[in-house]
């Protein structure tokens, strides 16, 4: 079976890899389709992010859903055929944080595609695919390639509740790549009522648009783009930040309430922050790191018709092309969500 | 001007009140739509309810919008002619609750129709209505009937709130009059998934359904109507109690699941409850109690159409005809909200 | 080796049961003090309570702690002769709950002691006891008397985590028997600022008001002992109910503050409470059951000195005394805390 | 009477200032004693911080405690001869903030001592202070130099209460100035268990040891004073960070615990933070700003010698000593809190 190796920056091969038997509580799936993450891109890119490297060839992925092939011993629930999506989410359930329910931080997390431990963490990019059965969420009714969002929606959705309610809110959301677009999805599912967004790119800006952000600002054409919302300490209840980026956080921190909430969850490297606006203001800057539970509940919010990411699925390519499709994904003036589609 | 005044149970009066100058920072309305609210039916019905009796005669009715039609001194904001929802929440704003934030908990609330201090305090079903500038919120968009319902709607928003975040939640509503489906409408609004809403009703649930719930179930058919959510402790989240009657809420107990929030909105006398099982599920029930910011917010997400109250009106009657529309909103099994136009 | 086992109501014998083996990540504890709790008296005294009837001998006991004498294979950080206390929480970290962290609702729960289950879950009063090396709690610098306290200590831990933050809280607490009095330690350690308690018994209230209550008031002797504290809708914000007792629980929510917290610890029947106040004054009633992590909490704070439980073991028997010891216990108006000293 | 003038950058003056007469509702102190906090000593050293200078000379000063010397008309509650502290937190009670209980937030804010408005809030280092009568808190039973540290001590209390439930805690405290030491008594008296605090002074580490502290150490003499905290992820619960100073804050978010809370409370300028592991370990950094019921509270609780500041309090100097006071304040190897006594 074939499956998408890095190997470094720019060096993306097709390889064989041998197929894998389903044990006991894990199935066998063929994968149908695999959405490209912005970590996937920063490995293709750039060879990793941070202090995170590539050290020896990874299999990519972690967007991915595909059709039930075998049943290990002892699976039920699961039938022969059946859609599901695979959460690449493989906490250990007995360390310390997990014990506590806080499995995404797990210390000994096996999260698909990750450079973080060597041996890394081999990732979902390929044809066949051997999974716990508790990772599968069935996907019926849904496309293989929205099942496959069902993994970027969940870290919106994680993020959603790390904010607590958010019913009749003013949300600013920074940063309009993928996460950005599904946070104003998670947010008007979560009943904020005002939702204004921000970016450099005027095609992701019409997305966020599309999918029902009340305002979108080009933060690149004006440095003052958001004074408007600056009177009275500030206009936003939470802010989405998705960018990464040190200017669109400081600018967004102006305009925020006071007691505000600010969830980060663009991965940049160290940025320098007005302190004194985030004391005097009392605002709450939370990190968000991927997600857990939320993974079902991204899937069953799209079953029920209550969240549409139909709208961000630019492109789909298949598996020979999937060069292509990193590049294409890689031109944030070009493409939302790029998919392989695993044939 | 005319107002609807009860007198005594049964004893509802079409009579004439002087007409009041607007102050400074007081504005004139022109009442458009008064909704009929389940209190006004107890002091119809029953002259008041538990130790709460009318003592003198009452205009009734605190759920109002009209045309605004003539500004105090220093009003800015408001248009002649304007459509506004008036909200009856009229705290003092200096008491010890109030300067907390606690607006609803206020020791001097002025709340429009109520029996509960005397002299009582009027309530507003009457032609023309002076108020303060800040409780009325513009209704631009909105029928009169819809910027009526924004006082109920604003219950259950007040409630959603105090369940926390509710994103894919599971929720149960007992009890399907008008706050109960509004409560529908508000859980659905902040994220929940699944809704079960129980009733003795079939014409309440139906409507119940129509705006979202997923299942419906007639609990006066069957005792067990709810056994198929008791497996595991239980399956809700949240419970909206919307029925005010014992029974219901036991019922609901046992189908609630560990750490489940119960919200108590509906009004009744003291109930028997099941305390070993509110202990060893570690369940929160919490009352709700009115609102005050959720005012705004309820107006708010129906001007921008995130929440649609409309199929909830089920008959509007002209004031002539109030005693009908009394009697009309008596009967669960034949209205749900009823409305007085006010010509 | 001997243990204290439960055959019927009054029916309390002291037989032999054969001593196990630690296995791969056990120990063996020769049993130092174990602490007479309410549910072991109801055991006891009636049999059961409520719907939770012997229907098997059962060994009693789940307040214990004792001296490591035999390390299974593969343990690490306990000694020969370690002094320690004994989880009697036994969750089975894999069901549902568990894997949310909230252990106290396992489904497979395996308390000490406890009827609820059939066959019978036997507890831990015996010579002998070979517990998960995860159970045992170094008390070094404790009494062994202090050491079996952790458990109760926990119970009280858990509920005021519960309420939130306490600083500076006015708290009131019904009941004081063992977890009310510990309820007063505990919630004074978190900050609570006001401390009024009542009871029955004017026993208890010694005791209640030597470890730091500020006022306590004995509410057999007037029906309205609490009447100082109406005013203004009320003036606690947080209730520690201990007593299970109806009567407690109402009159205490005539007097809690807009908003307050009530901690449902008392293990009562059904009560009638009156759920107007309840909703009009948007009150809080939670439930707290048993604990879990709070049971190392409490070894912690009693081993630092910041929590003192000595002043509650009232009296100290041999195991050959035992019955005297569960008939003392039983009586609120001699004893609080009533330990066994197994040799 | 005589009031402490800051004119610009160590140009202290002693002037005379004309006595007022008590309004209605207001009181006259004749003040006791006066603390000298880090903002006054910003104006001394440097003549403001950050964007905040002086523009004008200001009345410095804004802990302070002193005796009623006339009551205005309509004041209860407050005798001739009674020692109060006097709280610096003059919220309008009527902006949107102050509606919403966020009085520390006021939009029209008059807190003693600042220079932040223009014309600049003159302060209460002052030998008579009419203030209104709900600024006053009496202080029977402490010295007035106690009292005066009801203000510091209510910034480390409404800290304390953002963190949310605190017992059984481990905490790390960063800059042991008299705020950082406060947080020591606050943490502690709300639960915290495991306290460790770092300084760079060795004066103030000895009096942050001496209020409870655990551990103390040195971070100027070791890059890795904190190295052994590091496993697992990071060990504390809660930073209170009281440096304002970037390299403190940098080390200590290595050590934090997953899901961590850090309070900012130091004021420094900009500071550049690895977001990284802000995202990964999700943790959550809340500003804390000033405070406002707190200042009630924190008298309460060393009225009832559940909070001792008296160890704080390292020299108190005469009026006529400002100067000196002011400078020995500026030396944190020598001084913790220096009051001064105004006769």
């Amino acid at each position: 079976m074939k499956a998408i190796v890095i190997h470094a920056a720019k060096d993306l091969r097709i390889e064989e890899r041998a197929p894998e038997e389903p044990g006991p509580g894990q199935v066998e799936i063929r994968l149908a389709t695999g959405g490209i993450c912005g970590s996937d891109l920063h490995y293709f890119n750039h060879g990793g992010f941070g202090a995170i490297r590539l050290k020896e060839p990874m299999v990519l992925g972690h967007e991915v859903a595909g059709h039930v092939t075998k049943l290990g011993a002892g699976v039920e629930g699961l039938a022969i055929g059946q859609l599901v999506g695979v959460s690449p989410s493989r906490p250990c359930f007995s360390c310390k944080y997990c014990r506590e329910g806080m499995h995404n931080q797990c210390l000994n997390m096996r999260f698909y595609g990750s450079a973080m431990p060597f041996p890394h963490i081999q990732g979902a990019f390929r044809e066949g695919l051997v999974a716990e059965a508790w990772q599968c969420v069935p996907a019926d009714g849904l496309s293989a390639g929205e099942a496959a969002m069902a993994e970027p929606l969940a870290v919106t959705l994680h993020a959603t509740r790390r904010a607590g309610e958010m019913l009749g809110k003013s949300v600013l959301v920074t940063g309009c790549g993928p996460i950005g677009v599904l946070a104003i999805l998670a947010a008007r599912r979560a009943g904020a009522n005002h939702i204004v967004a921000t970016d450099l790119s005027d095609y992701t800006l019409a997305m966020a648009k599309k999918v029902g952000a009340d305002i979108v600002l080009n933060s690149g054409n004006a440095t003052d783009a958001l004074d408007a919302y600056k009177a009275d300490k500030g206009t936003f209840d939470v802010l989405y930040e998705c960018s990464g980026a040190q200017a669109a956080l400081v600018s967004a921190i102006a305009v925020m309430r006071p007691g505000a909430t600010i969830l980060q969850l663009g991965l940049g490297g160290d940025m320098s922050l007005p302190m004194m606006a985030i004391t005097a203001k009392e605002l709450s800057l939370r990190g968000s790191f991927r997600f857990h539970g939320e993974y079902a509940m991204a899937m069953g919010l799209m079953q029920k018709g209550l969240i549409d990411v139909k709208p961000l699925i630019s492109e789909t390519v298949g598996l020979d092309e999937a060069r292509r499709g990193f590049e294409l994904a890689s031109d944030r003036s070009k493409a939302m969500k790029v998919q392989i589609s695993f044939g």
